[in-house]
């Protein structure tokens, strides 16, 4: 008998065979007509549980290439973007790290301090991220500090990418540190690309964001989250195994069994400091971060801690560079192909003649859903925000609190989909996710911080002035 | 005690430090020459042993981007490549052709017929290439539908890639059909890109190629290289189990045990042979090779023969596609900075003035050696066929004579590195093969090839005037 998925799936492949056509809306082309249709199917066939993320995207790149949608050179172009090559070249120093013995260590030494209770490791983790976030423009790169830790985390509390022991910690901490990006990238000025560059679009229209207005403005919505989060995510995606009372002692003697520190633990240690330093002053220093990544991962193969023996295991980083290049690409296209400027007005237009208000509450809400179709923060931070704030100024909303809001969404959104930030891909290949999971709990996750946000987050806004 | 190789490596390391600094040479650029170091650097450390090619690549990646010789998006646009992504797909297709079992019948049907010996083996599987080529005119997508085959053959004749077994016999029929596609794809028009492109650079020159004007030049020097190359490489590389009488009645049990064709077989013969068919009517459908390889393996994956599971020990393909990718562009890069040209005039220029028949011959071999610069066939092609055979013809040589032996060096000449051509990497990837072995062997193949195509083939193409 088939599965409900997969009846599921087939309704939607009949809507999208059917939808494709019907003449474009608008003044869509065919071709972002039918590039929306199969995104759409795509997310879909993974959301109803029908397809592995892997498996729809590259279905999707074949039909994409084979009805001429896009042209090859076009379709294959996420491959060779920098930043996905960088997500690649993490996930890679990211097993060295763990292999070493290095990531082990750093996980005894937290769970010594912090391991009575999964909670605890779960908030560790994110005071953590919150934390270095001032020093990492590149949330994806940030990933790639916390990841290896949070994996060694999982493994040395005795959780494993699998079937039986990955709800024990390892798939709440996974979830955690993903979700808890979302709130760390709204927290600072520096901890986001798109915030100083969303900062500059604002700036065209007599808005003034700087580091201190923005900390002092995100301070409380995000410090409310911080606390609330790893709390309703225990909740939501509760790990199995809670208590561990005897768990920082266990971690004290293993400890001492590890003894001194070995020669490819020092190693991998240079080379972990010394990515970080470079990644968190690559603006300064002019220097590419996934180049930074490959040099780490070059260190660490010719010192001998990660193998080419090592490499043939790693099938996940080319499942994560296919899925994410392929999403990437549909997404930067359809956006590329006005599709994203036209659903944007398409849902601001109707809010025309309401109060400021209620038109505030729906374009953030609204801003937020939308984030489904995109898979980078920064391209919707550019294809939207700018739309999204006019309506919103010309429909009465004070500007910085449009404004400060709708920059907090581009962060606080992230975790809506596995695929809505880059730095979500190292948690959402992890293994201990699955991808109905991750859109099931990341939703309501999203949802909790845009409940946050709108309530705490204006209410402090307003009563302070704090968007200026 | 440090290794002889870390010691060439070491003095390797020197040698460019030193370069790094001196101007560089005719017109060329600093990143040209600084380029070329790092290029050269890399290939060097291979061919001493001292790094394998995946670690070598990722270093110089990180080299090319940190000293600003490539600007980021340059350096990386080789992951994106159709042509390599092909690679990828076609790779990822075979493991699901080998673990569906199809694999396994198909290389027991050819052992029963042929399996007395490794020998007959490796003729057969030559013999198979040579009659598909034609219909062929990528001889990646070529690679592509051999590989399979020659993986499973391997494999079900007791060699893995192992250290142990990969001796018996898998190592010496990844190298000869690795070195088999150079013969194949010289013998027809129509078997490799690069040969009616070729033909349109020769027709500005005045000399006529046509489908069967081609074949009658080739076949004879490619019917001796098909007789010798086996055998030489029988010698060379030699496999340690030799003759299996056994072997046919072993495998008519074996198959009489497997029974009918499971449902995985099917699905996998029908998704293969649709790939096959789709490819070779690619050019005449208009469609792209790669989106018809990730269609198959889309399908493969729909189907289960190939899962996201089995996804997690494919971490070779995405070694295959990090360094070959590195060294296409560097490749690519180099021409594009007109560094080929600068090198091709370089070694044409002293031979002016020399009696023809010995610029002929120098020609050609110059021609060949110079391909352990590239890592394309298409590219040294494009590069340098019109400059060498401008110098040939303004010496006197017959041109229709110098056209064809530089089109069939195109060809020939693919084996002498193991990155010389797009259709060589699933071989090399096999894990049959270690790196200094492929540049050992496959210089040693090219030479006999190049001595084959200069006495037999010229001696052929003069008698008959085949060349025109």
């Amino acid at each position: 008998m088939p599965r409900v998925s997969h009846i599921l799936l087939l309704a939607l492949g009949v809507c999208t065979a059917a939808l494709w056509f019907v003449p474009a809306p608008g003044d869509l082309t065919a071709e972002a007509w039918h590039l929306f249709l199969i995104f759409a199917l795509t997310i879909g066939s993974v959301i109803v549980g029908a397809l592995p993320i892997l498996v729809a995207s590259i279905l999707a790149l074949a039909a994409t290439v084979l009805t001429g949608t896009l042209a090859p050179e076009v379709a294959y172009s996420g491959f060779s973007e920098g930043f996905i090559l960088l997500i690649v070249a993490a996930f890679l120093v990211a097993q060295g790290v763990v292999k070493s013995g290095l990531g082990r260590r750093i996980s005894l030494l937290i769970i010594r301090r912090f391991g009575r209770s999964t909670l605890g490791l779960g908030y560790s983790m994110l005071v953590t991220d919150l934390l270095i976030a001032p020093a990492f423009p590149s949330n994806t790169a940030r990933s790639g500090v916390l990841y290896p830790i949070v994996a060694a985390l999982a493994r040395d509390s005795g959780s494993r990418p699998d079937a039986e022991t990955r709800g024990r910690v390892g798939r709440y901490l996974m979830m955690n540190s993903m979700a808890g990006l979302s709130i760390s990238s709204a927290l600072w000025f520096t901890a986001m690309a798109a915030n100083p560059v969303g900062a500059r679009v604002a700036s065209g229209m007599g808005i003034t964001i700087d580091f201190g207005g923005w900390l002092f403005a995100s301070i409380v919505p995000c410090l409310t989250a911080a606390v609330v989060l790893p709390l309703a995510l225990y909740r939501l995606i509760p790990p199995t195994v809670k208590k561990t009372p005897e768990a920082p002692a266990a971690a004290a003697r293993a400890l001492k069994e590890m003894g001194a520190m070995s020669r490819h633990e020092w190693i991998t240690a240079a080379v972990f400091v010394g990515m970080v330093v470079l990644w968190a002053l690559s603006s300064t220093l002019g220097l590419d971060k996934t180049a930074v990544a490959f040099a780490g991962l070059g260190v660490l193969m010719v010192a001998g801690v990660f193998s080419v023996q090592d490499m043939k295991g790693q099938g996940d980083a080319l499942s994560t560079l296919i899925w994410f290049a392929v999403l990437y690409t549909l997404s930067a296209q359809l956006d590329e192909m006005g599709f994203m400027t036209f659903v944007g007005e398409a849902m601001a237009q109707p809010m025309e003649g309401l109060p400021w208000q209620l038109v505030y509450v729906l374009l953030t809400v609204a801003y937020v859903v939308i984030h489904y179709l995109f898979v980078s923060q920064t391209a919707q931070m550019l294809a939207l925000f700018g739309v999204f704030l006019k309506v919103g100024i010309d429909a009465g909303v004070p500007g910085g609190l449009m404004a400060m809001q709708l920059l907090f969404a581009t962060n606080y959104n992230s975790a809506i989909t596995p695929q809505g930030s880059s730095a979500n891909i190292l948690f959402a290949s992890s293994g201990y996710l699955k991808s109905s999971e991750m859109y099931r709990v990341g939703g309501l996750a999203t949802a909790i911080n845009t409940l946050i946000f709108l309530v705490v987050g204006t209410g402090w806004m307003m009563l302070t002035g704090a968007s200026g």
